[in-house]
Order: structure tokens, then C-alpha cells, then sequence
């Protein structure tokens, strides 16, 4: 039997990877991007939600962004409060149809909060809930969702890399508030 | 064969349980447990740190608190930023041997938090780095932790409700800052 | 200003949350949590479900199931598969309104696997859902859904405890598969 | 005062972005992530370990994994069981000095189980523990660990579906493990 995880086997793969990442990233609109990151910026608190792997990549970024000093919730966590008024809701889902951030966007509006969507589907309900809608055009040859949150990790982190640059908030402002309990 | 889960059974299993949750809880300083409940409600943020059934009690011990208005963290959890001086660390274990725990009182101490364990081990090491140790003492009948865990939320709720009924927080006012998204 | 938080009032509290859970649990028809018990005990895979602190109660089962050796996981943990027929969906919730639990069964019915609810309310739509009904009627004098949380920790520990007693598993073959990883 | 988020910042970041995870992917040995996958697809249950984002990815990676037919579990998670020969730990930690994953390194060498390391630090004391080591050469102009996070979602991914190819598993096969409960 042939070594089925060869290394031109991953080579080749991890190299399409890359790729599809790249087109991805670098379809998505800019000026929504940006107006996604003044969005989170200004709220006075964010809140993130996604569910599954998508749910994991919004949790990377709400780390993220607390560590450049904002006040972040995700959704569905122990010391989450209620969404009110003057807040932002962060939905990631490539579908537009996922129930939970679907559910939560209607209650986000209801209270008056904001509601940006991060989704390959433009034309879904999620996206009709939104104030603002960042596209991120996936397809590609990975399974599911993969590559919608590949693309939606390194975006994200580059609006937080663009927001510390903007402010020229220091590394050790960021590493002062990193979790120090394990 | 005989029904292993006959309803007398089921019945006399639970009577044990209330009757061992209702030793170890009336067993406890309530001089201790007030001081618990004084450090809780006078830190800047109060961090919950505990693994396994004990974190799980220690989140929902640390929801509540989020209702009552206080600043909570949970360790571990993505929002979660560095403890400083002024906060508290509450620590939950059993044994008072738990590897997380410990090594997150040495930290807190390090950065001048104060110390607080809830352990059925007062001659433990988690003890000996705390400012404050509550001891439920926990034996009879059941697997492991569970009357431990039992206890330390029916204390824990306990003095939830005492501090609400101190101060007078109407209930509405939790129910405000219960979690609105799913 | 007298101390707010002093032992007499502690006291008073932990006694009442006492006297509270003893009347909830032995309150619940032990035919229909022994029927639980069966039902939990004899499925293929068991998902727990439940959100706020009856999602960390319902943890804090999922975990002691799994531990006794049953197949177990938790609704929106990582590495939950899909739910199927020959599974059990058992979902705790006081209201028995909650959204996600409620969305759940209905996935869970149309797969084919069965539908176990815990509820203080037994005509709510999520009872409406179920195939087997445990009803903890609370009341008292706790905020919110504690005493229901409360009373579904110890009438759960109990249900593990009778099973674990019926077919003599003994507290080695649980503590060999306890998590020995932090 | 100019838009501290515009356009042309947060393009020129996601292409800075793009190029760093690009360069770090490709430096990654591919014979060793061939490895890494062998050892993952090989074992009997494969437990993740890692903190902070690093712990976001490698559960990224397990649900992944889980949907491909594996038997996984992710440590400090409800149903996650002890650790025992045969299977394999797999941790991610850019430093190679994160607390948890080290101490976990050590029980699992201890219980008979292999331990695989993905870290930008092959000198580390994480790497020395581990019987195989995957290193991801990470610095770039990113806060912290972000470069090592993106490249390690990227590289895993490239080997679920270097995986997938291999063994032509249809993606249908995948969609049916997929949790169907929010």
C-alpha cells in the first residue's frame, strides 16, 4: 500500500490551501472590511458569535480584540451579559443560515444593537439582519466551511494588526492584559 | 433480572444525597463562608478557577455573580484578560492538589491578587497559598467529588442570595443582565 | 454600616437553599426519574443539552455518565457528532422555552432518536416534545432557575449513583477513565 | 483626524498577512506534517492539547478530524477520558513552554501514549518530551502568536484533506458526522 499522507501529498495540498486563502482574503471588499473594523472599534461593548469552527475562529478573534483593550463577549460564555443598546453583534457563518446567530441577530436588533455579518452568502437571511455585511466569496476544493474560516481568521487578524498599527498601540500593552492564569 | 433502576432506589439514592449535601453545607464556618462572600463582593474582578465537575460549578457560581453586577472572570475562558493586584482569585478543589489551580494561586499571588480556596483539604498545598480557605468537609457514600461539587453550589448560591438580600438587589436587576443571546 | 455579608445571615441562607432542594428533589416522581435513568442508561450515545447554568449542570452529568462508561456527549462541544436514531437527546430547562434545547429536539425527533426533558414546567412546548418527562417543581424563594439547577445536579448524581450501585461498577473502574489531563 | 481604519491599511495588512502564513506554511517540513498525519490516523484516540488561540485551532482541527471518522477528544473538555497507551497527545504551542500542554506531555509519556508537538521552538522544553515534532518557523510582524496560529490552521486543514483525498472519503461522509444540534 502507497504511504497515503506522502510528503507531495501535503505539499501539494497545503500549497492549495494557500492559494484558495489568498483569492479569498484578497476578494473580500476593503472598504467593508474597514468599515467592520470601525464597527467594532467604536461599540461600546462587542459581541462575538458563530457556531462550530466558525464559532472557534470568532473566539480567536474576541481574544484578540480584548487584547487590544476592548471590552468582548462571545456569546453563550460563562460571564457573557445581555446585548443592549450601544453594542455590536458579530455574526460569522458562511451559510447565512445558521439557527443560533440567526436567532441572536433578531434579539441584537430588538435591543437596539448593531449587527455585522461575515458570511459567503450575501443574499442570506443573516445578511438581511445585518447593518453591515463583509462577502467572504469562498468555494474552493476544501470541505465545508474550511476555507470561509481560514480567510475569516487572517482578516480578522489583520483588522486587529491594522487597528494596534492605526493607534500604535505598543506589543507590551497587548501582552499585559494576555491571560496569565492557565 | 430485577430492574436495576426500580424507583425505590432511584428514591432512597436521592434521600442519601440531601442528607450528605445537608451535612457538609450546615458543617461549614459560616464565619469563613461570610469572608468568602466579603472578599467576592470587594475585589475589582473576581477570577474562578476549577477543572473538571468543580469548574463547572465554579462557571455557574461565577454566572451568578456576572447577575449581582460584579466584574467576574472565568480562567481559561477567551475573555478572560491577566489578573493584577486589587482582584481575587477563588479556587475550587477537592483535594486542594489540582495542578491548574495551584499553579494559578502562585501567579495571582505573584502579581498581589489575594487567595481564595474552597477545599475539603485544609492541610493541602492550594490551602497553604491561600489568604482564605473554606473547608466544606466532604466523605460519605458517593463517587469522588460529586458532594463536594454538590455543596459548593448550594453554598455558593447561598451566599448569591445572601448578598442580594444584604443589598437589596431587586431581581429584576439580575434578570437585565442575564444573557439575551443563545 | 453593618457587615452586609455577616455568618447569622449566611447561615440563615444555606439553610433555607437546604430546606429548598430536599423539598424539590423529593418532590420529583421517582418512577420518572428512574424511567430517565433506563432511558439514559440503555441509549446508543447520550447528548446532553442545555443552556446558562443548567448547560454547566448538564455538563457536570454528561461528565459522571461518562465516567460510569456510558457513550456521552455535550450539544455544541467539539467533538459532538451528529445525533442519530438510537440516541437519546436529554435536555434540561426550567422554563422549558429555552430556544436552543427546543430546537434541538425537534432535530433530534426527526433523526429518530428519543427526547428526555427535565422541567419545572411540565406543559411547556419542550415537554411537549419529549417521549419521557421528569418534572422538578420548584418555587422558593432563589433567583431564577437555581433551585432548579440545584435540585437537577443531586437528582442526576443520584440517578448515577443508583446505577452505579444496581450493577456494582466499582469507584476504580470510574477513576481509570476520570480525565488525567489538565 | 484621518480614518484610522481605511482601506488601503487593512489591504496592505491582509496582504502582509497573506505573505507571512504563505512563508511559514512552506518552511514547515513536509516529511514531519506527513508524519504528524500518520501518527493522528493511526492512533487509536487522538486527545489535542493547547492554550489561549493555539487551544482555538487544535479544536478547529479535532472537530475536523472527528468528522473524518476519528476518534478524538480535546483536554479539559466535558467528555474528554483518561489518556492511555496507544493513543496520542497532540499539542500546539508556538513558545514549546505553555504550562498545560507541558504537564500533560508528561502524563501522557507516562501512561504509555505518544506525544506529538507542533511549536516554532524546537529547542523548547514541550519538543524535548515529544516523540515527533512538527516545527512551524514563525516571526513576521504580528502581534504574538498569530502567525503560528494561521499557518497552524492552514497546515492542519491541508492534512484533513491531504486525508480525505488519500482515502477518497466522501465529503457526504464528513456532512453525516457534522453536529446537527445548535
Amino acid at each position: 500500500m502507497p504511504d497515503v499522507l506522502d510528503r507531495s501529498g501535503v505539499l501539494n495540498r497545503a500549497r492549495a490551501v494557500l492559494a484558495e486563502v489568498h483569492d479569498a482574503v484578497t476578494a473580500v471588499d476593503p472598504a467593508a472590511a474597514a468599515a467592520l473594523g470601525a464597527a467594532i472599534t467604536t461599540a461600546r461593548t462587542v459581541f462575538f458569535d458563530a457556531r462550530g469552527r466558525s464559532g472557534l475562529v470568532a473566539k480567536a478573534l474576541a481574544m484578540r480584540w480584548m487584547h487590544l483593550g476592548l471590552r468582548v463577549h462571545v456569546a453563550g460564555e460563562t460571564t457573557a451579559p445581555a446585548i443592549t443598546a450601544d453594542d455590536l453583534l458579530v455574526c460569522l457563518s458562511a451559510s447565512g443560515r445558521t439557527t443560533g446567530p440567526l436567532a441572536n441577530a433578531g434579539v441584537a436588533r430588538a435591543r437596539g444593537a448593531r449587527v455585522a455579518v461575515v458570511t459567503a452568502a450575501p443574499d442570506s437571511p443573516l445578511a438581511a439582519e445585518a447593518d453591515l455585511v463583509v462577502v467572504v466569496p469562498t468555494g474552493g476544493g476544501q470541505h465545508g466551511g474550511s476555507l470561509f474560516e481560514q480567510a475569516c481568521l487572517l482578516l480578522g487578524d489583520a483588522l486587529c494588526g491594522a487597528f494596534q498599527h492605526a493607534h500604535a498601540i505598543p506589543d507590551a500593552a497587548l501582552s499585559e492584559r494576555h491571560a496569565n492564569l492557565l
